[in-house]
């Protein structure tokens, strides 16, 4: 990734997130449920059982581009998601991330992180590649779908 | 980690961050300054160049169990550091992580990210051990004390 190519990404130039973070499919995921700020997706790969993302609906790359009010908005969102991945799958704890090496637009990454992982090896989501059949994917978003209700 | 112990660290019984996030020093790193909601910490650990953590001063584990207004004061708090680290590295991208899988009194770690990393990679803070001399933890906190400040 060049500096030049990175800054016309940053503008939202032909931003990925922004083209499909919407969809019912894209190649990452499942939209699970649109909130006011923020789309929920289920990861297609689920090697880290309930890996969910919770992206900005507008094009923006770091928190601090964002108004108080969109930030709480968001956060409050993402909060939200993290219960309801609790209820659904009783995690030790849940791990929260925004990396957007790849693409910036702003997303964070939830990953329910079990007894039986090691707690001292950092989070790889993409470590192996899980697939559910549709059957369990739609289990797995309806779950989820439930507990965002609760 | 059982179930039972991490029960009883998760209550804030015998944690580790309650006692010593506002220490000068810890053996995780140096205070950068005292906010609202939050402690500011320069990790020792400089692998990769300006990792810092933000971390609620009162005991919680997950973003739900914080009120709404505590919700947006953190997260403020973690934007404005997060800006003050984009002032002095000037990465490509900042990260955000709140894990908490040894501790999980709330903590977000702010670690830049340059040109030079592969952004493909999982993030590893500790991949290596980085450490600076007196003067080089002193500069970088009194840079980022000033960023913060603008």
């Amino acid at each position: 990734m060049t500096p030049d190519r990175w800054t016309v990404l940053k503008a939202g130039d032909g931003c990925v997130i922004c083209g499909d973070a919407h969809l019912e499919e894209n190649p990452f995921g499942y939209l699970v449920v649109e909130l006011e700020h923020s789309f929920v997706r289920l990861a297609k790969n689920q090697y880290m059982r309930g890996w969910t993302t919770v992206t900005l609906k507008r094009h923006a790359n770091e928190l601090w581009e964002l108004s108080d009010e969109e930030l709480a908005g968001f956060w409050r969102e993402v909060a939200h998601v993290g219960r309801a991945l609790d209820l659904v799958y009783q995690p030790a704890k849940l791990n929260y991330g925004v990396f957007g090496n790849l693409c910036p637009h702003l997303h964070c990454h939830l990953i329910p992180r079990t007894y039986a992982d090691d707690p001292t090896k950092p989070l790889n989501m993409n470590e192996q590649e899980v697939w559910l059949s549709p059957p369990e994917y739609a289990a797995a978003i309806g779950a989820l779908r439930r507990a965002l209700e609760r």
